[in-house]
């Protein structure tokens, strides 16, 4: 695709998205059911390509979890569709008037609540997040260019298919959801230079890839390079509750980004919070990188390297230490953490405080599991990222993120 | 300065900042309160810094407006010592804790305000915008690092020194606030790449400032570059009213972002709107650039030419063009505003109500002056520059918009 062409492209979609902005929600309604029903109508036609992209992908040796990623069963569409339609039930984002005042000179100031604009979200090859994006633009007023990994190529070719009958039976531009072509970096850099025309971009996908829209963008980023959660165990927590949520946080899906990195326990506890969660996390198959302290309480554990404290292993492995304090846990968590998700476990409610307070991530949680860190588990309806920079958004994004306000002013001749 | 230590700088500011972050809205207030004792205790000082650093601009031939810029007198200074005491005076942006909910599980989820972080203001020699960046970070909690124009080198230095004084006066790091010697490009450029330490730039200043900082940084940027503000006068408007806020929006301080650029009036109320205003304007010495429709009624007026349309003018000149209806009005500032005010002087609810709702820009307003969009004049107390672009802000900027919320959740064991 050529420069003039990718620039068209975007200008079409950020004219489709404008009437997207100033359709009502009952409009918008329509467009995500027309998607359901399209996602459902085309199912065979979708599995279908979806396996013609499973057979190149393992004949061309990609690895093994990147094709499961990029893999979609019958289950799994069914539940595309469900999630379509549970955006669709969301409250409507769009519109709400806040901060209403009168001023002493009777100026009325208000904000309303519009879309961002256009967004372009450059996924890898996964399917459910092209779907997921489209249903939350969609919902939130926003033109959606998405550029995924070419190994889903031909899926991608069946889902643009069933979003532009869904748009178009609903009375929209099929551009308000535009499925890029495969780009290559060349091309990716140059969409990354159209500031005028797009106004958010959200990458999704390993470190390379955020890196890479980070650096190369002069459009505003929404990002999280990655999830290092820790769990500090504080003296006199619930030592079973504990490693409930310590158990859950490394072991149900260790290759996301808030499952936990490591554990850090307060020196009076480890003992026997150790003792008692050595055996479980080995019985789980997890490798445990301990500092030499912690190490007395876990046999099996190996040493801890420097460069494993701040580390995001995406698998069964642990970091462990004990700390001196409450202090410094903080500590290091300030160190080490990446401003994704941290957990204390605890029963003092001034120490719970303290540390929702002063530990710097976008979630921190009590007594819970970091795997909760999800727009879903928080009550979001739906997510369409985490965000880890302070800007805009910060932990799980839903459809509120998806929006900014402006100032209205209603005047009677006011003059300043 | 060299790399390694703007790097330190940028670190020793950081960690001001979290302990800023940390302290109660009164040890934020006891600074300002300091902040304002030290300014008045130093008043002889700062102002003949700033006298030196005029002379010395004037001498090297600094253009006129630029040293008006530059220029503080005990009036200015005096309004400044005010303008913090009116800052401390505000509610405390930080800690409120909103969209608290406990989820069915039993999990409850709620959202704490807290500061962005370390921002970098990048002014020209302008030693209000100095004094104001760092009265608004301090009471939000943020920490600051300023860059100003070297013009202004002397008066910097005597307004740092007064920043360390009520910053150790109230038990806080200098570094909070820290006040840069003057860098070159290559030094800036530097600055813009400390995206792990620094969280915002805000950039404030002429274009080139702005799109320098733009292009250069890894940082994101808050920032309008222009504000070509427009005034519809709609078919059936309160003329009189009308031409009261297009003279204030043109002429009461036409050098500014929220100053009038173009007038569009409805063909029907073209011949009598114009007939009035054309004499007004040129009694104000305001030259008018017509479209041939429009210059019908303009006898004075000269011919408006292509690029006249979406220009800043920041002087008295206004580009004038009659409309045949509210679509054709609501095209051209889609085609030529800058997302910064748009007004429309109008008698109908319906199309005020579709302008607010579908106009693109951060203040739109109705019946009342482009003039107004100001932190101060709109309520927000005081503000530290205006967004034109959408993401994390929109608009005029005050103490909310330096402030972001993290989730902060509570749960008795949850799990995933």
């Amino acid at each position: 695709m050529i420069k003039t062409n990718l620039t068209e492209t975007a200008r079409a979609a950020g004219r489709a998205a404008r009437k997207l902005a100033l359709a009502d929600g009952l409009a918008r309604n329509l467009a995500l059911k027309h998607l359901a029903g399209a996602l459902r109508q085309s199912q065979s036609l979708i599995l279908e390509a979806n396996s013609r992209d499973q057979a190149a992908a393992r004949s061309g040796g990609l690895a093994d979890h990147l094709v499961d990623r990029l893999s979609l069963n019958e289950a799994g569409l069914k539940e595309l569709i469900l999630a379509v339609e549970k955006v669709m039930s969301l409250p409507d984002p769009l519109g709400e008037i806040s901060d209403r005042k009168t001023l002493d000179s009777g100026l009325e100031v208000s904000r309303l609540r519009i879309p961002l604009g256009l967004i372009a979200f450059i996924c890898e090859a996964r399917p459910g997040a092209l779907v997921e994006a489209g249903a939350l633009t969609l919902k939130s007023g926003n033109g959606l260019m998405v550029k995924c990994g070419k190994e889903m190529a031909q899926t991608a070719a069946a889902l643009k298919n069933a979003f532009g009958r869904a748009l178009t039976a609903s009375g929209f531009d099929q551009g308000a959801v535009t499925v890029l072509p495969t780009l290559d970096r060349d091309e990716l850099r140059e969409l990354l230079t159209l500031s005028e025309i797009i106004d958010l971009v959200i990458p999704r996908g390993g470190e390379g890839l955020i890196r890479f829209v980070s650096e190369n963008s002069r459009i505003p980023v929404l990002k999280h390079f990655k999830g290092v959660c820790h769990l500090y165990v504080d003296e006199g927590a619930d030592l079973s509750q504990a490693l409930a949520i310590l158990i859950n946080g490394k072991t149900q899906r260790p290759s996301t980004c808030n499952s936990l990195e490591a554990l850090l326990v307060h020196r009076t506890e480890a003992p026997a919070f150790l003792a008692l969660a050595g055996p479980e996390l080995a019985a789980r198959g997890v490798v445990i990188k301990a500092d030499p302290a912690a190490r007395a309480f876990l046999p099996q554990a190996e040493l801890a390297e420097a460069e494993d404290w701040g580390r995001e292993f995406l698998d069964l492995t642990l970091a462990a230490r004990i700390v001196p304090d409450f202090e410094a846990a903080l500590a290091h968590i300030a160190a080490y953490g990446s401003n994704h998700t941290e957990v204390i476990a605890t029963r003092d409610p001034g120490r719970a405080d303290r540390f929702l307070r002063s530990v710097e991530a976008g979630c921190v949680m009590v007594n819970a599991s970091s795997r909760l860190n999800d727009g879903g588990c928080l009550g979001l309806g739906a997510e369409i990222g985490i965000s880890t920079t302070r800007l805009h958004a910060y932990g799980p994004m839903g459809l509120r993120e998806l929006t900014t306000t402006r100032f209205i002013v209603t005047g009677h001749g006011h003059l300043r």
